[in-house]
């Protein structure tokens, strides 16, 4: 039975349940971030999914960049370009990160993850996000 | 028409034409690293590859997986966790990074990218590299 690693729980807050995976909003005010949780039993890695769920991961993750472009609009900070991950060194169930990044943000160039403490939202702002992902993740 | 940025020219060496995409071996001998580089003309984000390549690219990421596995078992590098990155904040053409990773690494747990200098490999450790790599990425 598929079980959403507690970590999740305490760095990032429900979006949506996709048809694999679930859809989180990164809690923290500095990018715009949904993280994906594959909801399949133990897996770790890629390989670890039949080649219908990876095309499926695949396609979500398309579909979250678009959600994430849109918190971006909704949050008044333009998205120049999507980051992809996928690491797990730290928890190791299977996740995607997507993440909006531009120029001069908290890491730029750099990746997003290890950088900082999350800084998280303000309660308008989380309603501001979710409102503005919610109709492109689940339409 | 398509043409590989000429950054990857100058970290990475050659190592087997995929389906879809370009596939390379960072010259870093830090980590078993493979990055794959869609030949798909001004191609920045997983948005602008078709449905077919998108699911092609992730194919070919788990193809990549295996053969990080193979190098690092070739170079006595046993790869604990696979990192996959799709960044592009420095070099926007469209590549996936494939990196072998484990406990205690250059730097784990945090990501890779932007971290320290490139050790390049040794001649027989190179060669040693795609010889590994070679059989499972075109067999």
């Amino acid at each position: 039975v598929f079980a959403l690693d507690p970590a999740f729980l305490r760095t990032s807050v429900a979006l949506a349940d996709l048809g694999l995976s679930a859809a989180r909003l990164q809690n923290d005010a500095r990018w715009p971030w949904i993280v994906l949780v594959p909801r399949v039993s133990a897996a770790r890695e890629l390989e670890d999914l039949s080649p219908g769920d990876r095309a499926r991961l695949m396609q979500e993750i398309v579909l979250a960049g678009a959600a994430v472009r849109a918190v971006g609009v909704a949050l008044d900070w333009p998205v120049e370009k999507l980051n992809v991950g996928l690491l797990g060194n730290v928890t190791p169930q299977l996740h995607a990160h997507v993440v909006g990044r531009r120029a001069g943000d908290a890491a730029w160039p750099g990746p997003v993850w290890g950088v900082g403490e999350a800084v998280p939202y303000s309660p308008s702002a989380l309603s501001a996000a979710r409102s503005a992902a919610l109709p492109t993740l689940a339409p």
